[in-house]
């Protein structure tokens, strides 16, 4: 990966958020107000993971499809119809 | 697209599904089912998208990534970036 | 369903949108731009669940549970948190 | 809420994992098992936002229903609808 430090910087983010989110429910705050800050941390974990998709797209793809390796590339091409398929379940 | 009569059948089932959700509601349907049966249609959208992606990394992806044209390349692989996010979000 | 008439035009349009799709796909449209207009018609079908998760509400929730039967109302509660964990896989 | 306790387990068991991620990124794992993982923390989201949800359905939601407050019986239904919508996004 190329930008290790802003991904890592992302996780961090949405990490305290879960943190921020468990102070939330001690405190007995409102039900709904829960689950709207749950999906915050989860819209911005979907941009983490685009970010590294895209990132994975112009990197290991791109060596796999211009390599010699037909099973490796068949490989990197079916991982991301794979998790392509994941995210429209998530 | 390789298998466009696949893709074609899918989307005609679809179809006729969504029709029937249509007789549902006319025939006042509990909202739950009618809710559940949406979901279902949702979910074989996604399994039509997902074949429709796959197609196009063995197809045009590889064709852009062993081109010779790198903005060509470029556009490719940020299309394919831009409906992983899409996906996330729909 | 208070606004019955609303439901099935809005499904109808979908049913439209996927038939324009087959077309797309019929004349070998680019891959990427079929996949977008599933994606359309995946947000049109979000915001239909949404308007009859709101009717379903205002209705027969309301009335299961100002009614007298315990049972009932735990059914139809549990049904709103079973469609919305679909919600998030679809 | 009533499992307080459930809830925060789970919410720190996300918080793991996403700091289990990081490492990951931090040792340079292959990008599409980070972006598995990160769809496995969101999938445990999912569950934790449905739990709570249930939650709040089966106390705030029935105390506003069978209240005298026609605003407030309003206001809590249409919050849910908005989550719901939301939960189709996320």
């Amino acid at each position: 990966m190329h930008d290790t430090e802003g991904v890592i910087l992302r996780l961090k983010t949405a990490e305290g958020h879960l943190r921020g989110i468990q102070r939330m429910v001690e405190e007995d705050a409102y039900c709904i107000d829960v689950i709207r800050q749950i999906q915050a941390v989860q819209a911005a974990l979907n941009k983490v993971s685009t970010q590294i998709l895209d990132e994975h797209l112009n990197s290991c793809l791109v060596t796999a499809v211009q390599g010699d390796d037909p099973a490796e590339r068949q490989r990197v091409l079916k991982e991301i119809a794979e998790v392509f398929e994941a995210a429209t379940r998530v």
